[in-house]
């Protein structure tokens, strides 16, 4: 019998790579012999990095970056070292939790920080970088990051501009004769989970601006900067890509990566699950345990057990779910291919302590519901 | 494929029988055409006359009867004609719950109106009484009960003691001679789950007198006076009923019942269990389906569930338990014959919306319980 283990971290609980092995804990018990493949995933934000590197084995890198104000940070990214490939988190670099509440201010942030650390992945040889750009502070065009690979901003009077804050507004001239040449043996995948386009009532500023402390004043001008910014890049490639959706992503980083690296926007699970060879593994495979802290009507948009149990179902192999609390609508999992699901709660308790006995919790569900999967293998075959 | 659903009452949420209707709505979503038998259990404490009458098919019956304080109350027991028995609660007729908490006082309350049910059951010809004692407000070492069956006490001066408060402390002598002669065709089987003597630091007086109003010096008293009923129940029997297991519940009901009218103090589930036909009913059954609102370790003492899960272990047939919230030291269900232990919680909520949805998750958890199973029919038989 082959068992994949592929949960999502539980938030706040534990990551993705703890919950598989607290989910093979719970299996092994009843099937000590069963063959079990662990894939712990990530839906490209948080904790993407880490389940990554949990499932293919690779290392986390340390690097020395900018902050989105341009102070120094210890940011960290995955290097998969058998598939070539880099796996970063934007918000490592230029996340909004690097930025205190009162000095929120997208006019002052930038993602220089994101481009040193694909610059610094590029320099370990990587093929493939995959991106995640959740959680982002910079409402920048990715400008930010563009520097940091080469590319040069004039302002309307030809001087250079700098690295610091958000130059967007300022730029004029865009030179990117210098852009890193070893981008061009690189794909770029970004996980791209909104469709919101660059400019506009659905764009970039418009949506996630206030969160990232923008004025209603501020959106203004910084929607007039996306727009003038994607003139420029339209008069550099022949594109228009202000609509382009998903393109509004994290302040616009997914315009610049599309228009000018050559990168792709993807669905996040999408992505990890290439990166999983998730459906290679699946060959033989009897059964597929998927785990979230949180699970809901919602979930059925597009996250990370979603994606695995739509690739299950397509090939027929049945999909049970281990979520740490069920919300509304959780129906709808059930046209997703999710054949049972279940909280891993016990009891009501406050919910600091349901978050520390996280593991202990989603190991007892486990071991339950393996013992029904038992039961069930005894029952003669009647109706 | 034969089912057997025999949850307990979700107490504050659901009955026994509710319990049963979502578990079966759950089941059959996934198995329509397996044959379901549905018996809602109870352990010999509220509920059980719900349980059973539910279960087999019996009716109620009310009958005005006088309550812990003399006073009119309607009380309900179950009539079982099938197998012409009576099914009686306590509580119904002599229970705390009837006594505003200001008048509990041990001292004014008696067990009249028990008797009064058991006299108006034995008018509908049973040939079985099951009896719950859970709840009781009175010490009065069934006195009560015995009188309104036609047992007369007289105290000291020979003069003939009334039915109003409890007379207990002032009986001098027993005349058995006018007893209800109905009962010498009718078994009474005392649902009993506690192991307290009649008498002494573990008896009735000092263990449950102060839950049910008693001052320490009532406890001397009532201690005392349930020792002198002892031996004027010893002269009349040749036995000691002192030390009875289980003498001391319900005030000590349990003595006058086992020592004039021939009952017998058995385990609650037993009782229900036999009654239920239980073990036949385990001929040719797959899987039985047990639940609780509330489990834990101490369930394993003696509960309707342990009992079930025992009897179907007997018969190695499996057991999976539903569960409201799980407690602490639940891996002790395990040794008990439960393979599968699951909370029917989906999330944290305040209880009483918790207390409110516990059909809707029951029957979730039941759909979802049911649905692994299938997958498990279908597994290879490998390892």
């Amino acid at each position: 019998m082959k068992i994949i283990i592929a949960p999502d971290s539980f938030k706040e609980s534990m990551s993705a790579d703890i919950a598989a092995q607290s989910i093979i804990h719970g299996f092994q018990r009843v099937f000590p012999e069963a063959e079990y493949v662990l894939l712990p995933v990530a839906d490209g934000g948080e904790g993407t990095v880490d389940a990554l590197v949990a499932a293919r084995h690779g290392k986390k890198v340390s690097v020395r970056v900018a902050n989105p104000l341009g102070m120094p940070v210890t940011a960290h990214y995955g290097l998969l070292a058998e598939s070539q490939t880099a796996v970063i988190e934007m918000a490592q670099a230029s996340g909004l939790m690097l930025v205190p509440i009162e000095q929120r201010n997208p006019m002052l942030t930038n993602s220089y920080g994101t481009g040193q650390l694909i610059a610094h992945a590029l320099s370990q040889g990587v093929k493939q970088i995959i991106l995640g750009i959740g959680g982002s502070a910079t409402v920048d065009g990715g400008v930010g990051m563009l520097q940091a690979l080469g590319v040069k901003f004039y302002d309307e009077n030809r001087q250079l501009l700098g690295t610091s804050g958000n130059i967007l507004p300022q730029i004029a001239y865009i030179d990117i004769q210098h852009i890193d040449p070893r981008l061009s043996h690189c794909k770029i995948d970004v996980a791209c989970d909104v469709s919101n386009p660059l400019v506009g009532k659905q764009g970039s500023a418009a949506v996630f601006g206030p969160q990232k402390g923008a004025t209603s004043e501020m959106i203004v001008e910084l929607d007039k900067a996306l727009d003038q910014f994607a003139g420029h890049l339209q008069n550099l490639t022949g594109t228009d890509y202000r609509y382009l959706e998903g393109g509004g992503a994290a302040g616009g980083i997914a315009v610049a990566i599309a228009a000018l690296l050559g990168g792709e926007l993807k669905s996040g699970i999408e992505i990890v699950m290439a990166a999983l060879q998730f459906e290679q593994h699946l060959q033989n495979t009897d059964l597929v345990i998927i785990g979230e802290g949180s699970m809901d009507g919602q979930t059925a948009g597009g996250k990370a057990p979603i994606g695995i149990a739509r690739l299950a179902a397509k090939h027929q192999i049945p999909v049970i779910a281990l979520s740490g609390v069920l919300g509304e609508g959780i129906e709808a999992l059930y046209q997703e291919g999710v054949t049972g699901v279940f909280s891993i709660l016990p009891r009501l308790a406050p919910l600091n302590e349901v978050l520390k006995q996280g593991a202990e919790n989603l190991e007892n569900a486990a071991f339950n519901v393996a013992n029904v999967l038992n039961i069930g293998r005894h029952l003669k075959n009647k109706n």
